[in-house]
């Protein structure tokens, strides 16, 4: 059943902005390419790693923004320069998957696609694997289909799906999405059991996102359909770089998955972490009989729940000394320091927008 | 009354060590060579610059250990290297001043020395002069002359010194020394008006103080006379080396001057500061609307009370970001970095405890 599958491909999303884990991330220098899962692989680099037994580097496509192109490749040493697609301008999910798709079809009229985040952490790759397949499988029966994360609290910061009657081999028909939900419902999704959380992963024919792209979202069909023409032609980066950024800006969920019927769902149970905020690199780091995530050579005295991290020269060189503290997060770069409670990490955003409002571009 | 006297010399005891402002002090770079009062201006050199009205950098000798000569020298460009007595090893207090009055009495017999700490901070230094200048002139009459510090609090952390009659020139008859009391005598003391700090300013004639030494530490003045004959014969620095480790260890106070009598005291009120602790120079620090006491780059977030500091290679260069935190002291150097509340700032002994046991001595 893991077996690789000579038509599937994967499109791995390598966009993202550099905010949410400020001063470690940087506009240059966004999650993915942080080794915030642990040791020093990227999660990037984890993404196409443990895909690889499923789909082999040579048919995974990276989509991610000009500036990141070099560090994207640099984070990828076994990915061929030819298979990283570059925005000139991020302009949502839908134009990105979209051409992604469309590049895979002129490989391969009957590719299946998935496309994954680049920037997740999880725990169980093996059982992933498993459930990928189940997906690919679907997707091959002719379904859009997604991956449901199994809840495991009462998250409000996701959109959820509600899954509807089942369709065989694991995969369940999608009733509908749903936006964030309020606490109250949050909670009633997590004890109903006909909820997954909505993780942004899609399998689909190629052939198939063309038909839904051209029927729900034409303008940018038509805008695709001129990349495509232009890449037969060898013209491909000076027409990507003159439509891409006129392509509407809206996301697959909205433009397309919301809008289509049939689409199919896989429940996805193997320890997925979206390491949304400083709070998830504390979960998934190695942690002492204090709860304190620390590096090797700090010393912690009285101190609980806490996050240390030190990125840039002074890695692996300079120790950090807590004393008396709790659940704080501490990140030292070579030009920045970060300090906060881990609860309100989502609140870097903060500090950009001071960093911005005080013309200190050059941290961001 | 302020002109500068002919036979007054300053002693300069600057042989601390560096632990309550690690990670900024060190064993190297302990406390009096940091610019903990504001600015760039180490303690030690606002020390010899806000006597110098009084006495010139010519008769100031500074007593420090051999391995801070070459950082006390640097941080004293005022000051000609032969007035800088390096310790060999650290005996507490009473053999530095011995051997330092001795050898002001070898260069002026009739000279009256002050005794002065070098690591503490002072406001209204022209107030501070004047009270010098009366210390200067009971000394000058014969009486070993100490200046107590108007308590402002119920400090447990100072020795006291109990006033008695009154002697004229704003002097007053020391009654008694008083060990460190507990909070309700620390009140007691604070209502009673007759109770000052011992801060470790003593002022006396040189030869007052061969005499007391020679009456209540008879092995210290041998030890102090036999240097005295090799400076005479220009074989101070050896003699030193072999006779000052096996001085006794024994504190001024305890040594001498709780066991004199006739001791007059001249209350201090100057804005006087001792620069205990990491809370000391949040007091002493610029501090914005939040009362957070910042570098100048720092971003603060909902933050109230804290200290930040940036030292070494990044100083001037790093943005320390706080969001959401209180009433913490945040210490960055090249090779260390610092979180612990305020009000635990004493506790910074325990990271140094913890150093040292994890055989980190290039840390200290």
């Amino acid at each position: 059943m893991l077996r690789p599958m000579a038509n599937v491909y994967a499109v791995i999303m390598a966009g993202g902005a550099g905010t949410r884990f400020w001063p470690a991330s940087r506009s240059r220098r966004p999650k993915q390419l942080l080794a915030l899962g642990g040791g020093d692989e990227p999660l990037l680099a984890a993404t196409v790693r443990r895909l690889s037994p499923l789909v082999p580097a040579e048919r995974v496509l990276v989509v991610t923004g000009e500036h990141l192109a070099d560090a994207t490749i640099a984070a990828l040493p076994g990915v061929s320069r030819d298979r990283i697609l570059c925005e000139p301008a991020p302009r949502n999910t839908a134009p990105c998957i979209a051409w992604a798709s469309a590049t895979i079809e002129r490989l391969d009229p009957d590719a299946v696609v998935m496309v994954l985040p680049s920037d997740h952490f999880i725990s169980d790759e093996s059982r992933f694997r498993e459930v990928l397949a189940r997906a690919i499988a679907s997707a091959e029966g002719g379904r859009v289909t997604t991956v449901g994360i199994v809840p495991t609290r009462p998250e409000t910061g996701y959109g959820y799906i509600e899954v509807g009657r089942d369709l065989g081999g694991q995969a369940k028909e999608v009733a509908r999405f749903v936006e964030k939900p309020d606490r109250a419902r949050a909670e009633a999704f997590l004890a109903g059991g006909t909820h997954l959380w909505n993780a942004g992963m899609f399998f689909f024919q190629a052939r198939a996102m063309t038909a839904l792209v051209a029927q729900h979202l034409p303008d940018l069909a038509a805008g695709v359909a001129k990349i495509a023409a232009a890449a037969s032609d060898g013209k491909e980066a000076e027409t990507v770089r003159e439509i891409f950024p006129t392509l509407p800006s809206v996301s697959i969920d909205h433009g397309v998955m919301e809008k289509a019927s049939g689409l199919a769902v896989v429940p996805g149970d193997f320890g997925w972490n979206d390491v949304g905020s400083w709070q998830s690199a504390w979960e998934l780091g190695d942690k002492d009989g204090s709860q304190n995530a620390l590096d090797a050579d700090a010393v912690a005295v009285d101190a609980k729940g806490n996050l240390v991290r030190v990125l840039g020269e002074a890695k692996g060189k300079k120790v950090v000394a807590l004393v008396g503290v709790e659940d704080l997060v501490v990140v030292d770069t070579d030009d920045a320091l970060l300090v906060i409670p881990r609860d309100r990490a989502q609140d870097v955003r903060l500090v950009i927008e001071a960093l911005k409002a005080g013309g200190k571009k050059e941290l961001l």
